[in-house]
């Protein structure tokens, strides 16, 4: 067993026993994983929302980022803030949840009640820690594509996301072209850059670095990774922002007091600023999947799996594919968006290209971009038209 | 006492016992510092290399980067490696040691000799650690002036270098124009941005997770805070590089395998390359050192001391400027270096602009650049037949 549910974190408890819907695939559906193993049992837990039609016609599938979750348009269970992308999906939003049925499930490797790290190894009785194989990208949509499954939809109208949700979106239209009508990948890349890879590595080295990582054995240890972890969660942070955006918001600003106190303390208002986002972070998620999740995405490259040419991987394929991409991100700059549409030109594919100007780095995606929510709106609206949807 | 020597590493040795010139400023002679205050006794670590000529016109200040010492052109006494600007300084290299009287000092704050953090309080006889008052570009620059006095130097002929080393560049030609002939500030800022803060903030913060790190006394204690300096010091290094030299030196390479491995090893080059910096860097550097002077960078910001008009800091100046930056440099970007040429175009002054077109980044300044060596050899002669130096 697991500790006693008295000493666990609301974060802890969600791992197992999650405040979403949860569908349990036994030991007769494995997850084929791309390490090598087949997970059985395991657990994908998610939230929809709006109404699938009686054709099943209108379902989108939205594939979250690194540290997002299925908790999309709703209050969050355990930070108790709004949904993260309530600013897209609601009635009448961009995603209009009056139009089309929303599915969002936390990925494999996640830690919000889908199998990853925190879950109970139902053969020890403990976390899984490092003995869950590493993830990838693929295991994620495979572990989808069985959601879906279970739902009886059998083609998806869209499946959308940014970031490793981009990703995601990239897997889904190599692997199920039949099963994706439409796909917008946003903020993304068909595989992870050196310099990302690297980014990951520093995140990683710093949560392995703090003594109360305990080789991923902290919840059975009593202890917590907490530093480790939100300092990764810092470095991470500056790759989200632009330093056109650091510069407007903070600039070389104090925080809350007159001159430099010649210390260490948090002077300047972008240090507090980051501090408190390692802080809250910590509290919502798990480190070990922090070092999956990262995981997945350093291992992602798309062209790999189709002989080093991206374009193979979408050859004839009929999806129709909007990509999105930033000015101002650096983590993923608009020439790796070039690169994917490229591909899907040399592929045949029908894609529109949107490069919305904005100095907010990659966290954009997650914005107010009235740029991002008009090539959306319209983009659906454009699809849902051809697909017949009312 | 600190502890016995048989059991200190060689660059704990280095800070009270260098392999250097050195020149101890007593009770009578100390440093006035921007804290608030005088620091007495404190010793200046330096290296010369060349002749000073009879008119003692022909001296060359170099001021080193965040991490450099004043081994600049001479083996390194704690890593046995070649000092680290051996390709530009030395007989026949750009600066030229058969013409030039070359100066290097260790920093205020740094751990090579110059009193630091690792250095030994007279008072307590115990290292200062974080007792050290913070320092800041313009005491490391005072401390510098105090040893150019002591060497009986009246007029620099100039004062030359690279990013932290830059800053301290800007801050002689504003502090003691008459003293300065003439001035190259190379891939620097006026004052530091608010993502390199950022930077910086997140491996001060990576340092002050490490338990080891114990308050800053960890030689009293005899911890290592290596494990959060190395974290510290792979993040600060992805900044010193550009994406386009990790997609060329690195890619997506794997380390000595064929395939991934399903781990968190380092499957990929650029982990390996990574891992590789943070350690061997915690051999050679103090991490109280790493606090001090990241700290001094952050503080930096010449326009807030004339009024936060960067021009008055070089109004009337009969300096000549030479200014560098990289193309590809994402830390200290071109546009920094042009800000420091129109404050000095509206200050009066003589300036050229060499922007040096390379994918190397941040660290161009330290490497084969042919543009850099070409620009600094006909900079400095030009000025040198102008000061009558044969």
């Amino acid at each position: 067993m697991t500790e006693p549910a008295a000493t666990m974190t609301p974060h802890q408890r969600e791992a197992d026993d999650p405040h979403s819907l949860v569908v349990r695939f036994g030991a007769d559906n494995p997850l084929h994983m791309d390490a090598g193993v087949d997970l059985a049992p395991f657990t994908v837990a998610y939230q929809t929302y709006g109404t699938l039609n009686a054709a099943k016609s209108n379902a989108i599938l939205i594939c979250h980022a690194l540290t997002g979750d299925q908790h999309l348009a709703n209050q969050n269970p355990v930070t108790g803030k709004p949904g993260w992308w309530e600013i897209m999906v609601g009635p009448g939003k961009p995603i209009d949840t009056d139009c089309y049925f929303i599915i969002c499930s936390n990925v494999i490797g996640g830690c919000m009640g889908t199998t990853g790290p925190a879950s109970t190894n139902p053969v020890t009785g403990k976390p899984y820690g490092l003995e869950l194989p590493v993830v990838t990208i693929r295991d994620m949509v495979r572990a989808q594509a069985m959601l879906v499954d279970h739902l009886g939809i059998d083609q998806l109208f869209c499946v959308l996301g940014g970031s490793m949700g981009g990703m995601q979106v990239l897997q889904w239209a190599a692997l199920y072209p039949q099963r994706v009508f439409c796909a917008m990948p946003i903020a993304t890349a068909a595989r992870h850059s050196s310099q990302n890879i690297a980014f990951h590595e520093v995140g990683r080295q710093a949560v392995m670095a703090d003594p109360m990582w305990a080789g991923g054995r902290y919840f059975e240890q009593g202890t917590d990774p907490s530093k480790g972890l939100a300092v990764a969660r810092m470095a991470a942070h500056i790759t989200y922002l632009s330093d056109e955006a650091l510069h407007r918001k903070f600039g070389r600003k104090l925080q809350n007091r007159e001159a430099p106190t010649f210390s260490f303390d948090a002077d300047f208002q972008i240090e507090s600023y980051l501090r408190h986002q390692g802080s809250s972070f910590v509290e919502r998620f798990d480190a070990n999947s922090y070092l999956y999740l990262t995981r997945a995405m350093d291992y992602f490259d798309l062209a790999s799996d189709y002989g080093g040419k991206l374009a193979n991987a979408f050859k004839g394929t009929k999806t129709r594919f909007c990509v999105v991409s930033f000015t101002s991100d650096w983590l993923f700059p608009t020439s790796e968006s070039r690169a994917i549409v490229h591909a899907l030109n040399a592929g045949g594919a029908s894609v529109s290209f949107v490069e919305v100007e904005t100095d907010k780095g990659h966290d954009a995606f997650l914005l107010d971009e009235p740029d991002l929510f008009a090539a959306t709106r319209g983009f659906l609206g454009s699809a849902a038209r051809a697909r017949g949807i009312a």
